[in-house]
């Protein structure tokens, strides 16, 4: 089972770094699986430590995806590495051992300290059609563009009906990229 | 902004009752909107008191709506219903107001108790798209069959990469139902 989360870490030169990425549990470790190169990889391997932040807020999501990276950190408790503020639960954990992938190395990490900041507040569709769209933009170059433009429609469904102002504006960053990369594929033919 | 959700609330009678529900925060207030008739209407109406339970496990959704209405209840700390015990948090509600509507009258009810149980663990595609399974097999009667299967393919994507254990069970409980309708429909052609 894979969770969507926001991945929190450090370099060994001070630098926080904050990624979205799908995690998975396996019998109380978590496994983080970045792509090869990555600064996400990069850190873990040098610090031997992340935080996993349960966050619902989709803009960081969207956010990373565009461009936006400043969004609000603090300090993590028992880890060298910062956590989200604004996310609603968080774990820190430890590098444990690592499982060699030439795409992408799974990092075994067990979690050393939770905290529970915030409760759910229940399912928002338009929360997952933003992840989803967000899935999609990460793809653009590999999919039919009448593809694109189906899933496109189909998620719409649910942002109109169902998105608060948060979703509205991380669809937005996402719509503003769908655009910019079907306008430039225009100007190419 | 609407969030999927799980009402209980009890009748006169003394029977707990349990449905999914999208409700709406307005200021603070929390907008509960059944169908007329039900019983998660009269109820309210009648003992003026329900609990919204934030709850990540899909297969009470899927199963609500599938005939499968046994899931673990007990006592709410403030108001006369039962709560879902394994929901990650709930609000305990009083009525405040009723606005008419023929279809969905609107209760406008206040949160009087809130408790946070859980941590949320992460989005998770298969739980949405569960969600949006469960949506379509409540509209099957009134939707196209080319459009019910372009949506389950898709939707199967998500499942097949992300879901764990309850999302398959709960899906499999919405394709029953999805199988059943289209065997009925083939039998009457």
């Amino acid at each position: 089972m894979i969770h969507e989360v926001i991945v929190t870490c450090r370099s060994q030169e001070g630098e926080d770094q904050i990624a979205p990425m799908g995690v998975v549990w396996r019998q109380g470790e978590v496994v983080i699986a970045p792509f090869r190169p990555s600064r996400t990889l990069d850190n873990i391997l040098g610090g031997e430590c992340a935080v996993i932040n349960y966050c619902d807020d989709v803009r960081v999501f969207a956010g990373c995806l565009t461009g936006r990276y400043d969004w609000p950190l603090v300090e993590a408790e028992q880890v060298d590495a910062p956590r989200l503020v604004d996310a609603l639960a968080h774990s820190e954990v430890r590098l444990l051992r690592v499982e060699e992938d030439q795409v992408r190395p799974r990092l075994i990490c067990k979690p050393v300290y939770q905290a529970n900041h915030r409760p759910f507040q229940g399912f928002n569709r338009a929360q997952s059609a933003v992840l989803e769209l967000a899935i999609l933009v990460s793809r653009l170059e590999r999919l039919p563009a009448e593809k694109i433009d189906a899933e496109i429609a189909y998620l719409t469904i649910a942002i109109d009906k169902t998105a608060g102002e948060r979703e509205r504006e991380a669809w937005d960053w996402l719509m503003a990229r769908v655009e910019a990369f079907q306008k430039q594929k225009e100007d190419a033919v």
